[in-house]
């Protein structure tokens, strides 16, 4: 089951240009995953703040298929994936109004704040992946 | 009767010593603004890209109490004041578990878009003020 | 010849986890970006504010290989390339004391901003491709 | 002698409006905070990831006196002053072609990081002050 996060365009988040600067769309799109972490049962204060352990994004990107300006009610379906013991990626479909305006993808590794080295996803997060994750029906 | 604004501190919020950094406070406080605005009846979309009418910020303030941190739950109280028929200011309070952690001010003047001069609120904005303006008991 | 642009990581630049926020290296590419255009003989006012023609970004992308932190002094590559008459994208590395430590991509539409539909590259963008694409030496 | 910061409005700091957005003029001036440090001989990546030291801001405001655009040319002059041995402001004026579009001011409180107790300005702050104080020719 996906998780679904919904958000309100801010005139912080758009530009000159009078719709949402680019870049601005990954930052909606890790306030899901924050919102995510929270509704599995995480505490951000802490998960952001571990000594020992983080999630660092090693590969993003976005397409964009609409304009997206101030106001707009956002729909934000977030559907994370695990790809080895190590790392994980989460699929972004920003909609609004039932039309995908945007695709985005983040790819997190699994380190050792201390050393960067990468290290196995604890338990937390494979429950976190176990929840949101696709499941196809047939 | 002030407007209560509820928002959890973002990772993209913070700062590398940890803590939100401080212009994004102001960020925060523009966002309970636009709520309020919203909660008020006034559409977001057409409210800032008006062609005839804006209301840029003219000061702002903003103190600090103590530390905010990634994932707190802040609860913004804001109570806007009109100060002349051109002219308002609206307070906002930040608060931490029943604990003031910062306080803001933003100045707003009433303009004409085109040639940048102060011209009268209109009703809909007397309307917000009125509708979430400080009203002493005694 | 690609353009270069360098630019020192700010504190608001970075997160709680004491690195640059991954949505903010994007930025630093747009900033590069303007730069180039700058350099190129274009003015940025006009050119963000042209009632007729616009560039949106339609895909972005970043790889990430190591960490970048407050007061780091980068050294963007930017190297633009047509894809066809309506397209264009652009290339950036992101480089400390010469390890590449990010790789970015967007990839724009010239627009007609009146109707969103797409339109020829004008001349100015075409000369500025001309100027710092990739020129092989063999 | 006052510190001298030029810095060019990106597309980033702009909003739907067209202008900069007011928040993020705070973030330029904490950039010519961060370039006056290292023009000092502060290294910024020691100094903002201190263990021990930390100079949070504990208000700030900022004044708007005409629209700063996208491309602008602005010259920050940044003037410091001790105002106890454990506490001092910036003054900034936002200047574009000799006219004063913006002043601001940030305020900082010197404190242990580990107790988050105030304690004295250590010598290098005191240095970098009196580098760049205000200075009455009379």
């Amino acid at each position: 089951m996906p998780f679904i996060y919904h958000r309100t365009v801010r005139f912080q988040d758009t530009d000159a240009a009078g719709v949402l600067y680019f870049a601005n769309v990954l930052k909606i799109c890790h306030e899901a995953y924050e919102e995510s972490l929270e509704a599995s049962g995480i505490i951000l204060k802490e998960f952001f703040t571990n000594p020992s352990v983080a999630y660092p994004i090693i590969h993003a990107n976005v397409d964009f298929f609409r304009p997206i300006t101030c106001g707009d009610k956002l729909k934000i379906r977030l559907i994370p994936q695990k790809l080895n013991e190590e790392k994980f990626e989460i699929d972004y479909e920003i909609i609004i109004a039932d039309l995908v305006a945007s695709k985005a993808l983040t790819r997190h590794a699994c380190i050792d704040t201390a050393t960067r080295h990468k290290k196995q996803l604890p338990n937390v997060m494979n429950k976190w992946i176990q929840q949101y994750k696709f499941v196809p029906i047939f």
